[in-house]
């Protein structure tokens, strides 16, 4: 397998844009990536698309890669969409990156894109459960927010875990999202605000939960011959891992390894690091408390002390291991298909030291050289679809 | 890249399927395919699976891959799904090969997969007019039926082709359907009872066009090494070729090589082969006269010649190039998702000699050594908004 070097990364604000159509999204961040790589639109030789909902939400379906990138000016090369669920941006990454390191091609595109704003929020969620297997949760009042809610009032009845630390998450990411211009959220809040808001499943509480919201992201991958030809310094994809998730029935969830833990340990062995080496790291808070596991699923942190690594201060800004940087999904926002690659437009940026306001030092003081994405999708019998986690260096 | 077999391949039956969920069409062909490969479920590493309209028609999108293959007993390894339109079975097919190729993964499964009939074919057609541009076609009538027969009537103005030869093809694809065991219709027809079939957009009859239905169809693709262990006597993957259709707008649509012209370039490029080479093909006859301009977009015969080629007995079960013997999907059925992957599968029976009753022989009578798949997906202005061309030998 060949060295795959991300060039250029782009992204559309995340937020509400009811005046916008998929394909707009699309193209900003598509032009943005091109722009920040220095290569032409005309050099991408393969592209594949991230999306969740458009054909649920707005009729377009099975050739939404085609739609979108004729839009942004690319026809005539191989294109396809791809899915999984909340992981479907990171899943479209993967594929790019297999494509380069193959040896197919020497220069892909990777575009997540999503528009979930149709202003009926019923519409939305009902969109949304689509991530589950259907057959089994229509009817049965399932929602994401109520899957979580049930699988954190397990998790602090098994551990020291309070509201206040789901909360203090919250706190920690919208602070973080203050200074990122692509955030849907870009007001701090506190504790108290947070647990104050409107509950949603109890524990979650409104402001615990990433918002519907529209968005775009894009990353353009290449051979390091390419990256020296287009002049952009590089940044490296160390590993990339792919997991689904195995069947996890009952109370005792443990006695089977979770995705992300899979995957996470898929990662390190790929990139020959661990835990203790990242020095920037976003994870798929789709609800703010489930970084808390995320922490523990990384490795990052024993089973249960989650609450524990946070009070410590290990995953703020200054800590040593910060975690969400750009606000993550509960402020940052989650337009599904666009998630996992706004979180690897994130990671470069920090590695570049190019993300002024919330960036972050690095071990050494000279800005971090070790990055993690984890991303997740779906749920199917415990665990979630998919789990793509990936290590970026400079 | 490393050479890449298919050592087994398998379908669930196209046709109608009321009481059938498009997990059950798919654990069939999912069974069937590890069967004849002689591996075990469990040595599949990866999958990808083609589906285009489950999330519009029947309500799963996002994690389609998760929900059918958690149903064939598959869990924990990298899952996505893909869509291209009517071309969504051989994209899972290309990613499987390049999967294995790359050297990523040893054992990868490719399944296509669809479910359309659904007991109101006003929402089927709503749904497969979402493999075009909604944004553009909404509200202007587009349907691919009437798409076709534009274009069809466009090309009997250029040409001396006729009603009757449109016709011709249909005849010649049941006649090979009736032995198809797959095959949704096994009756065979005349030039009369095609002509006088009710018109659905002129000069298409309803004999023309391929039926609505269900069905599933699965690869298993490996590694040399592999297909020895499994003692599978392995069908080789000689070229892989994939593309987008560029812009063909007005009259002069000649002007822009079409994306079927494009994919059977490459392929031949990539086999070391020409189209006289190929012993056995199935093309994409969605509506059954695009197999003439499919014998010209392949090389077959020269531009316009379509027609006469025909008439010269080329494409026959016996002539020396025969086309469709599977019966095609105007004959045999076309389930969007499945279809690229039914084509795959009756590539492979046939380089197997397995093929009873509409087995071709091949040019020196020990059965064909090379074929070639092609489909085409979706429409994006004018022109295929995804072509997919494989060329596989023994």
């Amino acid at each position: 397998m060949r060295a795959v070097a991300i060039v250029g990364v782009g992204m559309h604000p995340f937020g509400k844009f009811p005046d916008k159509r998929l394909r707009e999204l699309a193209k900003t961040a598509v032009d943005a990536a091109v722009a920040d790589a220095g290569c032409k639109l005309e050099e991408i030789e393969v592209a594949y698309v991230g999306n969740a909902y458009e054909g649920i939400l707005n009729g377009q379906e099975s050739i939404r890669a085609q739609v979108v990138l004729r839009h942004a000016g690319l026809s005539g090369i191989p294109m396809m969409s791809v899915e999984n669920a909340c992981a479907s941006g990171s899943s479209a990454f993967r594929e790019a990156w297999a494509a380069v390191a193959s040896g197919l091609y020497d220069v892909a595109l990777a575009l997540g894109v999503e528009k979930m704003f149709v202003g009926d929020t019923d519409r939305t969620v009902q969109a949304i459960a689509t991530s589950s297997d259907v057959d089994r949760t229509r009817g049965t009042g399932f929602t994401f927010t109520g899957m979580y809610g049930e699988s954190l009032r397990r998790y602090m009845g098994k551990t020291q875990t309070t509201a206040e630390h789901f909360a203090k998450v919250t706190v920690k990411n919208r602070a973080n999202a203050v200074n990122n211009p692509y955030s849907q959220y870009r007001q701090a809040t506190s504790v108290e605000d947070v647990l104050n808001s409107r509950t949603i499943a109890g524990p979650l509480t409104l402001l615990m939960c990433a918002p519907i919201g529209d968005g775009a992201a894009a990353a353009i991958v290449c051979t390091a011959e390419k990256a020296r030809e287009f002049g952009r310094k590089p940044i490296w994809v160390k590993a990339s891992a792919w997991v689904s998730g195995l069947p996890r029935k009952g109370e005792d969830l443990e006695a089977v390894p979770s995705a992300a833990e899979r995957a996470a340990k898929q990662a390190y062995e790929q990139a020959g690091v661990g835990p203790q080496d990242l020095e920037v790291i976003e994870v798929h808070d789709a609800m703010a408390p489930a970084e808390l596991t995320a922490y523990e699923e990384l490795g990052l942190c024993a089973k249960g002390e989650g609450a524990r690594y946070l009070d410590e201060g290990h995953p703020y800004l200054d800590g040593d291991h910060p975690v969400n940087p750009s606000g993550g999904l509960s402020a940052k926002g989650h337009p599904v298909g666009a998630t996992g690659l706004a979180q690897i437009a994130e990671i470069v940026w920090q590695l570049r030291g190019e993300a002024a306001g919330r960036q972050v030092t690095g071990k050494d003081g000279s800005g971090p050289k070790l990055g993690l994405t984890q991303n997740g999708g779906g749920h199917i019998e415990g665990d979630a679809a998919a789990q793509l986690v990936h290590i970026l260096a400079r």
